[in-house]
Order: structure tokens, then C-alpha cells, then sequence
């Protein structure tokens, strides 16, 4: 039997790669495993040997101490795998493919996953729909931050890639689909983004430059993206993306000095929960502060996709309204401009198999738009420590050697 | 040249009617016109002899001095009525056409309209996209509850009933195809209220009752509606909806003990922003309130439509953020739940057609459903107090006998 | 091991009463069953214990003689039932459970699942997307118009009710949700009905009525039957339908005296490849001419909904175009009304859920409408016969007694 | 009073510029107006200044004589000017505006303009539903390939330039915002073209190639296009696309060996009735050869969009089927792989603006891809004859000297 290294959380701002079990068709006890989850059969599962698996800014929640994960929890939810060992339901995944996992994991027989709402399963997570990977309070099931990790219902959860080297070639691009690239996408189409649209994207980290290029895919016109963060910025102009420093104050001059008026067509919110203040409210956390100056600059009749995570419950939050995911929005506002608003994880599966088809075609350049680099697992906490710090880079670990 | 009589606002709790001026195809200087449009000249507008003119919830805004209207201001948009008159440029309208009026008016000439968006038509107010007649900061267009009024962009906004005998003959249903039929319609749509959907509709009032009627006739297999005022719960029984009393409480045991299940596909807010609380909150004015609770009972995956109008400016607020239209909203709890919600004024002409052929198809019963009677224009003060005291009844002003 | 009568296709005008083995989770080889198909393992699957078994007018295509269906063929792909043993690989569904069948075999794995289009799955047919139980070509699974059938990848294909008292007091409307309910609703919904349509149905036979009622379901202001048989018409009319009579000739003039204009918004071919002429034609097989009825009676704008059955291959057909399934088409009359054209077979798992919650809450009457009468497992000859000359009845088996 | 020069029909195979009247703000009697339009006022149209003007396939038909087009017929429906006069009823356009006119005339008055529906207007043509300049059978309004036009509703259907100089800078561009870009970006919508989509374009004429372009745009993975016409394909590979050379045969095996499977998810025709046949029979007309080789070759569940012309009638057909628009269609394939169909006018107005922001941010190269140059108005008959001839350019009429 293999070893199995992993990276783990272990307290607020440290992570550590440590060892457990390889994996087994079984969800076992263990750190943040719900109590009706442990024993879980797994026939229908996979054993993946971990080709790429990202941080993501995600997992940065649970390692700053702002939620309840305890200590060992296993991280990693962005994951792309050989399959090594496929359970006795498993019919259609074989052992050999490269896989791509959508990071909620999902049952593919349950209402919810019918309507192509995976991200609200309603059949792998004890407490709520919706599950992921290594997550607190979404089940217990194992990151994938590890060499190797089990995928259940992999038969409708797994997206193979038809041809092994290509993929091996393009691995720092498709490993993007498990996450941002499909969440910034789901972003841009939620907030209505077409051809000829005019969009602004709050927010230049991973999910941020992925819904940058998602909506350059899409056929924006313009896509503008602000950040208090220079050299995060710098990254979005380097693909074709016009920038607002918000460090200079809310948004609205610099859109009108960029596109000859104060507003957009569509907004996308890639901050969320820890959004920090605009101008001279810089260092401060302000968790409403992006919705309001969304609602701001988008124009009457147009639409925000909020990929950004919002959470029931936030023990660091700024205020007593914060711990409990409230939120003093201008709803009367949004209202007088027939706003429209789309919140929640997104359905990987519904989006991922056509970006995996404009990857391999040469259609859009996502590694390069995030700026991937791939480190090895044992780097894990330098990635989460610079990532942390504010530094523009897409971290891919590389667990088994795949990545050249 | 004839007289008009018409309902003015006088002062907070106060109507009046009033003889105002014939209109002319002009828009002339007075009470609440914006002075970017005083001798607007409007060749494109029609006269109408008012058929029948109803008064609406949000009229009780202003006369509840929740607003800055001023004195005088004529109001009134929900407006039917026979061409007496064509200006110049009218095309297709003629006169002895019966007609009905959208509230919201609009150009038929800007991008917003030609894209069906007809709720913030960008040329006729000269504040804000939107407009509506008698109605404040909405750019000044004369009120019809009045015996005549002047419709501009007349070919572009009226909808021509197709026969005049059976248009009068239904006039209490059709008169409902100004405003609050296609309002709570675009909220059921707006929720994704289908084929075999669940529904809560928050408010008995008549946005909600509409909303409650065009649920049933999209086809939802129950429809709940929750209010803190008994007759208006009993309104809603009558014909075919579930209801929740919030006087005891939140709506989600009482939704659990009519669906068997604590939460709804669809969910819509026809209260707004002068929202009260449930339970033994129930006689405070709690603006958020609705829009949590909603967000409570809504199945993760739902839609929420908010017709309800939420409003910019509150000089009377419970507190400084109500007064700048701002809420405490659990906007986390609607992430992790992937709520979307739809907000704004109803584009009324995407929907009044095919309203009004399932009315003369007597598809629906909205005049019943909304308890709809009329009174003589000069009762229209009484209207006004008796609505707002709680009656559920939907008062029809009927300024020229048209109505038998 | 208990044995299984089955309804079998003998030769043209010909079923007959047979005994057949019990099933197991193998697709054993016999008549119809594709030899890539032989010895398929089915541990995904459930057996049932029919409840209820619908005759189908697909079903008479075989019959008739206008297939290659070969002799022994077991019938029957309208199916409700009782789950009464599970494969190893069935996790959610239950023994007792009393589940809908769609008719469309579907895996839940493939993409076009994954996308909502079960009729095309990928992996179930070896010969083309597409599967159905009893049905040539369509890979060989048993047909359920029998006392018992295995029903595979039953996590994801059946529909279970929620309640066992409610569903067997309710069975004579569910058991429209395996085929025809559906069915109809698609072809509705793909003429793009909604509420205030005008619509025309082609066809009374139960399909067409079942595109009837979900077309009154979907808030349509009138909905016109045409066909060439009065019983069947009288049939329409009984819930509320108007009829054209096909005998007097073309729809247009019968249409123009219903609804005061020669067209409908909306149009639903309920007919397919066995059309039968119009007025003095009307004895005469005429492949085409129910589409260049439809173009021609539906307005500019207007979208076609073609759930009636056209065939790659008709050994019967009229003459050569017939035979390989080619249609000579107005499709220049078409173009210039911009019309657009849904063809295929219904993905049942879109709407069975839905409808099922409409039957539920009496929100539809589907057996009435289309005038299900139950008999026994032993008397499907007679209503085989019975149905071909044209008896305005929905048969349904009823093997085991459940329906009462 | 100025001269107008203009393009006119003479006989098949030949046009001739001519003298005609400057325009005014009536209709008046001339070659092709219908008698019902003889006189009809104009006071809401413009008189342009003709900027730039096209020759459109659509055109060849005419002048091809497979119409009853007369003799004096001024051709030209591809029209951008600059508004040199303005009729009473005009309320937001102003002199000295450079703009776009959409092909199909609107009223924007009637219900299904409002429903965004321009191209099956009810109020421009008396004789069926859509309308055109400077074609036959469409109402008689004067074509464009003129140095004067008048176009009517100028409010409704005048796309404007939001500047003068830019728009003049890209005016080979803007050019085709008239007809062949919307027209090929609405084939390719309505085949569901989207991001990872492969697509196959039959026709690599004008429209053949924007509708290539589009799917580019759109963010389709591959776009393949097929022709008989060697020069016309390697236009297309000059912008990205892949190519299919039909006097090769059939295009399913070069589209394998393209893709790796025979099959696309989405076919665009842009071809129309005067098709001819692949392989051997390329030298013969075979009006339904487009239409069923895009059945074959579209994958199950994938959707075909028509923006080729097909008529009603045409005396030139090669067969009494053709000569009435009726065609030999493989229905029965169609509608085994559940395929679906769009089929006449683009609406233009649904798409001009989002493309012009497309142009305008350099999204798009629509000039190049269909190979534009401008020519002299006087020139027009020999880019008549060359474009006949198969010449892989889209002429751009310059009749006042705007285009540099």
C-alpha cells in the first residue's frame, strides 16, 4: 500500500503537508468528516493519482482562522487526476484517464443534480446542499492536496479528457477547469455578459482574472477590472483588460474616464465576504462595500453575478451583523435600476466540458491569464503563505511529478 | 372645452379632487414636473376619456407623506381609457379605440426599449431611467385618475383592446392590465414560477393577490400567501391559495404544515420596503424583514422576485440606513443557498398582450381575485382611507360611467 | 422464481399474451435485443412489479407492420411500478418505492444526460442516441407491458411519488407521466405556448390531447384540436378544447371561425409519418401533410413543436421519399414567416417531475383528458384493436391489480 | 433639389445606375411599390446621405431574374448614411448623425416589433409580415444602393454611431452592421453556437463568412465552412476557420478527419434555395442538398440556424416542387437526432448595437473576414458581375466619397 502525502490545515495562518491513509471506497472518520457521513460505502468512486491541485483564495478563508475547520482538515478542493483504481459500480471512467473533478461534489440522482444544479446537491452533504472537497462544514470529504484522493459518483462527476498527452500538455490550463475558470465563467454569465458587453470585475485574484477572461470569451467589449492591489492589476492588463485602482476611491470616475460613461452593462463580484474598503478605506474590512458600489456603476437593467463567497457565519466578522452574514446592502437602489443578482457556488459540470473544448482549441490562454505557476506539494505552505501576502500568482501543486 | 376633474395630493393622509386643465399635447409647467421636461411638446400622445383608473399601493407611499410629492401633484397610473384625440404623429391608434395604458412610460425609440425594458425607458424622465404618470420624480407626466389624460408615445405604449362591447363588458379584469396584473405576473416569472412550482407570495395586498392569481396561471401546483391582515387572508383563500397568518409567526411551520416540507421553489416580495414583522414584531415596520424571511424559506436553488418597491430615499425610515433605502440583508444565507433575485419596476407591455388574451379567454379572474370594485371618481379620498385602513378591496375609480 | 406474462408482438395486426422469464440484472439475448447489448450487466438496475402499463399509439406503428420489429418482440414503454428488488448499485431508491418509468432509457453519465437530454443518451442504444423499453432499434431492452421489468440505472431514470396511498389513488393520471404526458407538455413548451397563446394541435389521438391539456396547463387562451375523427374530437371538446374537423379540409377557415384570424401563435404536430389527407384526401396516407398545414396556419413568428413520430426508415411509406423518411416540405413558406421547427423525442426526466406536482395538487385532470380506461394484462389484444380503429381511449394495463 | 443616382434591376444579368428622385417624405408610386403603399406619408422617416451600401447575395437572386423583380427596381438594402434631413415626427435623431439602417424596415409599433420581432413587421408591407428596401414582393421602399434614401420610423430603426470620426474610420466595418453580420451572427445564434461549441457553416459567401466570424466571436472551439469555390475557402482559413471542400463530396469524412468524429453541435446554412449539389453533381442545382447534408452531419440534439434564403415561389426552380418553395427534406433523420430549426430574417435590431460595440472595441474583424472593398457607385454593375462570378469579396458601394 502507497503512502499518501497531504496538505493540511493546522491553525489560523499555517498549513502543513503531512501523511494519512490512501484512499479507500470508504469515507472514514476523520478531522470535519460529518458524524452521518462517517462509514459512507464508496463503490461508485475512483482512486485518483493527483496530476495538478490548486489553491485556491477559497481555502484562504479556513486558513486565516475565519471559519470553524479544525485542525488536520485536509485542503484541497481544485483537482486533476489519473484514475488509478476504479470502484465496482464505476462503468463508463477507466483506469488510465485524465480527469478533471468539479469541486462540488455531486450525486447525479437527486433533483438538484437532474436540474444541472450540482452545486447544491442534495445527497452528499449531511447538513445542506452543496459539498466540496476539503472544506469545512460540506461533509467531510478528503482534500484533494494530496498524491492521491477518492472522487465518489465519479461516472457523472469526472470530465475525461480525450486524449492523454494533449492533456499532460495543456495540463496548467485545464487544471484550471475544476474551479475558477468555470466559477469566473458561471460570474460572466450570470452577470449577463454577451457579445458587446460592457462589464466591470471586482476583484483581480484567480476568480476575478478567470471572469476577466471568461467574458473576453464571451465577447465583451470592454472588461474592466478593479483591485486595490497593483500588481494584480498589472496581471489583468496583461491580457487585454482595462484596470481601476480602487485604492484612488470607488470606481465610478475611472470607468467613466475609461469608457466615456459611469457604468457597465454587467458587474461580477470575485470578493465576497472580505471585501475591504475603497480610497482612503483601504485597510478596512467593509463586507458590503463591493455589492453597494456594484449597484453603483451598473446600468438600469443590468445584471450581478456574484461568484464571490458569502457565508451564514463568519466568527471574524467586523460586526455582529457580519458573524451572522448580514449585510447593510442598497437594495432600495439596485431596485430603482431593475438590478438582478445571482448568488452561489457555481454548477462546475454545466460549464466545464465546453471550456475544456475553447482549452484544447486554443480559444483562451486561463493559465496564462492567472498567472499559474506549479510548485511542489511539499511547497504548499510558501504557496498559501505568498498567495496570503497578495502576490498574483495561480498556485498549482504538483503531488506525483506530472506538470513539466 | 371640456373641464377635468381629478385626485390630488394635498398633504400627508390627505386626497382631494380637484379641476385641473384639459390636457393639451404638451407637457406643461406644474406641481411635481420636472423642469427638463415643462414644454415637452408630445405630437406622438393621444387624449383619453378615462374608462376606469384604479388606485394602487404604492399611490399610499405618497399620500402617507413617505415621499417628497408635492402638493397638487395629480396622481394615479393605472389608467384605461378611450382615445378621444391623436396628436399629429399617431399612426395606428384611433379614436374610439379603448385602450390600455402601461404605468411605466416610455419612448419606443431608446436602446432600453427596443430591448423590451420598457421600466427604465431612457428618454421621458429626465432624473433617472423610468417613469410613470402621477407619480413623484418620475418626470411629471399628469396623473389619470382624472376624467382625461394625456398618453404620450401613443402608437409605442397603448395596448388596443380588439373589440369595444367586449372590452367594456370586462373592463374590472382589464383594468387590471395597467399595473398590478403584469406586476405580480413579472414577479411569479420572475421567481421561475412554472408548471408545478411551490410559491410563497409575501403580502395579501393586490400586488400579491395578482402575483397569487398569475401563479396559479402559470401553472404552480400550490401557491401560499402570507399577510398579518385577516380579510386580505381570506381574499386569497377565495380563490385557491394556501395562506400563512404572520401574525404568528414567521411563514416557515406554517409552510411546513400546508407542503409538508418547510421551503418553497419560488418566492415572491409584494410587500417592499414598508415591511412590518411577523409575530409579535408584528405591529414595528422592519423593512428587511420580508426579504429574509424569504431567503428562510426558499429551497436552495430558488428564485426570489421582489416587486415590491424598495425606494432610494426614505425620509421617513425606522433608521439612517432605511432612509437611504439601505437593509440589513443575510445575503449569506441566499449564497449558500444560490438565490437569485430579481428586482425593479414590471416591464408591463413584455406582458399586458397575452394578459389580456387569457382575460378574454377567461382564462383568470383577476378582477375577483383582487376583490375589485368601483367607485365614482369624487369617492376616491374614501377609496384611499378605506385601502389603506387594510380593506381588501381593489378600488376601480370610474370617472365617466364607463363602468356599470 | 415467479413467471411473467408479457404483451409480445406476433406479425402486422397481430400481439399476443405470452410468457416470458422473470428478469434479472442481465440483458439476456431474445427478439429485438442488439447483440452489443447481449449480456449487458445491469447492477444499477431495479425490478418492478407493474402497476400500471400504457398502450402507446408508437406502439401501433409495430403492430401495423410499418417496422421491422421482429416477432416475439415484448411491447410496452409506458411503465409505473412497484420497486420489488434492487441491483448492488442502487442507492437511493427503495423496495416499495412506487416509482414512474420514463419511457427513454437514459444512463446519467453521459454528456447529453448531463445536458437534460435523455432521449439522445449516448450509452444505452448501440445503434444510434436514443432508447426506449419494447421498441425495434432502440437496443433491445424487454418491453413493460408485463407483470414485471427491469428498469436500469433506476438511481437516475425513475421518478419516485412521494406517497404510496396518494400515488395508487392517483394512478390512472401519473401513469401519463411515463410517455404521453410528457410528450405532449415538450410539444407545447417547443411550440413555445405560454399564457395568451392561441394554439393548434394536430391530432386528438392521446398524444394531441395530452399537448391539449398541457397547453390549458400552460395558461394558453385558446386551444383548437384538429382531426379527422368525431369521436376523438368530442373528446377534445370535453375539457375544454375547440375542434376543426379535418373532413370539411384544410384548418385555415375553421380556425378563422374560432378565433376571428386564420392562425395561431403556436403549432403541435401530434400526428407524425402516418398523416392522412385533409378533406376529400382525407382516406389518402399523406406523410407531409400535417407540417405544410401547420406552416401555413401559424403566424409569422410562430414556432412548431413536433412531437409526433418521423422515421428514418418506412418500409410502408407511400412512396420513395416515404420509405427513407423524406417529406416533401413548404419550407419556403416557413422561411418567409420565420418560423422555427422542435423535432424528436421528448426528455421525459425534464417534466415528468413537474407534472407529477401539477397531478398531485389537481392541478390537471390528464386521464380525463385523454379518457384512460384500465384493463387487464390479458385483454391487450382488445386494446390493441380497438385504439387502431380509432377508439378515443387511453388503455391501460393493469398486470397486477393494483389499479382499481 | 439634388440628383439621386442609384443601382437599378434592368433584365436578368443586368443592373444599370440610373437617375432617380431625391427622396421625400412620401412614398410614391415607381417599379415594384406596392399600390397600397402608393402615397403612404413618411413625416417619422430621415433622408441619408448614402456613406456606404452593399451588394448582398440576396440581390443576385433578383438580378439573376429568379424573381418577378421589374425592370427600374432600385436595388440596395445594405445601407449606412449620414441623416442630411429630418421628417416633423423625428424626435432623437438629428442631422449630421452617421448611421446604421437594418435591412428589414420596422415600425416599431406593432406587436411584433415590440416583441423584438423586426423582421416579420406588420405595418411596412401590405401584402405579408417583414420588409425590405429595394426588394421585390416587399412594399415597395427604394433601395439604398443609391446617393440619397429615405428610411422610414428613423427613431425605431436608426442605429446611430456614438462618433463621427471613429465611426468614418471604420466604416468597411459598420458597414456590414446593415445586414450580413447580424444576419450571420443570428444564423449562428440560432444554431446554440457558444463557447467549445464546433460548428459548421455551409456557404463561405458574405454571409456564409460573418456567420464564421460570429461563431468565432461567440467563443465558438471550431468553426468549420464548406464551399465548392476554392477562393471563397481560403477567405475563410484566412480568419481561423477550417475548410470543407464539397467538390470533394459529402463534408462528414473531412469533417472527421478535421474534428476526429463526423459530426458538429451546431450547422448554420448559409446557403439557401439555390444550393447545389457536393461531388459529382456540383454543377447542378439541388435545392435540398444544404439542408440534408447539415441533418447528417449535425450531431443528436444539436440545432441548425437558416439564415439562407428560401422562397415561396420561384419560377426558376428545377423541378414544380421547387418552383413553390417545397423541398425534398430527410425529416425523419432530423427528427431521430431530436434536431431543431431556425429558419428566416435576422432581426436585425436584436443584435446591431451589441455587435457595433464589438466593432468598435476591435473585437472583430468583420471587414476582413469577408473580404470588403469599396468601389465607386458607378461601379456597381461590374461588382454585380465579378461577385456572380464567384470572387471572394464583399463590394462596398461609395457613392458620395465618405469611404477613403
Amino acid at each position: 500500500m502507497t503512502g499518501n502525502r497531504a496538505v493540511a490545515y493546522k491553525s489560523p495562518g499555517h498549513v502543513e503537508v503531512i501523511d494519512i491513509d490512501y484512499p479507500t471506497f470508504e469515507l472514514k472518520d476523520g478531522p470535519g468528516v460529518n458524524p452521518a457521513n462517517v462509514g459512507r460505502k464508496v463503490p461508485h468512486g475512483v482512486i485518483l493519482r493527483t496530476v495538478s491541485t490548486n489553491i485556491c483564495g477559497s481555502d484562504q478563508h479556513m486558513v486565516r482562522g475565519r471559519t470553524t475547520a479544525p485542525a488536520d482538515l485536509v485542503l484541497g478542493h481544485e483537482i486533476t487526476g489519473e484514475v488509478v483504481e476504479t470502484g465496482p459500480d464505476v462503468e463508463f471512467i477507466k483506469v488510465g484517464d485524465i480527469v478533471s473533478v468539479p469541486f462540488n461534489i455531486s450525486c447525479g440522482r437527486c433533483r438538484n443534480c437532474k436540474e444541472r444544479k450540482t452545486g447544491i446537491c442534495l445527497n452528499v452533504n449531511p447538513d445542506r446542499p452543496g459539498s466540496a472537497y476539503g472544506y469545512v462544514d460540506m461533509g467531510g470529504w478528503v482534500g484533494g492536496q494530496a498524491e492521491y484522493v477518492l472522487v465518489p459518483y465519479a461516472d457523472w462527476n469526472l470530465l475525461k479528457f480525450p486524449d492523454r498527452d494533449q492533456a499532460l500538455t495543456k495540463i496548467m490550463d485545464l487544471t484550471m477547469l475544476s474551479d475558477i475558470f468555470p466559477t469566473g465563467f458561471h460570474g460572466a454569465v450570470s452577470a449577463n455578459v454577451g457579445v458587446g458587453s460592457t462589464v466591470y470585475v471586482a476583484g483581480a485574484g484567480p476568480v476575478g482574472l478567470a471572469a476577466a477572461a471568461s467574458a473576453h470569451l464571451l465577447g465583451a467589449a470592454a472588461v474592466i477590472v478593479g483591485d486595490l492591489n497593483e500588481e494584480r492589476l498589472a496581471q489583468a492588463r496583461s491580457f487585454g483588460c482595462e484596470t481601476v485602482d480602487l485604492r484612488k476611491g470607488d470606481p465610478q470616475d475611472q470607468i467613466e474616464q475609461i469608457l466615456g460613461v459611469p457604468e457597465v452593462d454587467c458587474a461580477v463580484d470575485a470578493v465576497g465576504f472580505e471585501a475591504r474598503g475603497h480610497g482612503q478605506a483601504a485597510g478596512e474590512e467593509r463586507p458590503a462595500t463591493v455589492l453597494n458600489s456594484l449597484m453603483t456603476i451598473t446600468a438600469a437593467g443590468g445584471a450581478l453575478g456574484i461568484p464571490g463567497l458569502y457565508v451564514t457565519g463568519d466568527p471574524g466578522g467586523v460586526d455582529e451583523a457580519a458573524k451572522v452574514g448580514s449585510l447593510s446592502i442598497r437594495l432600495g437602489l439596485g431596485w430603482a435600476k431593475s438590478l438582478s443578482f445571482t448568488t452561489g457556488q457555481c454548477p462546475v459540470m454545466k460549464y466545464n466540458r465546453k471550456l475544456m473544448m475553447a482549452i484544447l482549441n486554443d480559444k483562451v490562454q486561463i493559465a496564462k491569464a492567472v498567472n499559474a505557476q506549479a510548485i511542489s506539494l511539499e511547497d504548499a505552505p510558501r504557496g498559501y503563505a505568498e498567495f496570503d501576502a497578495g502576490k498574483s500568482v495561480k498556485y498549482v501543486l504538483n503531488p506525483n511529478g506530472y506538470v513539466k
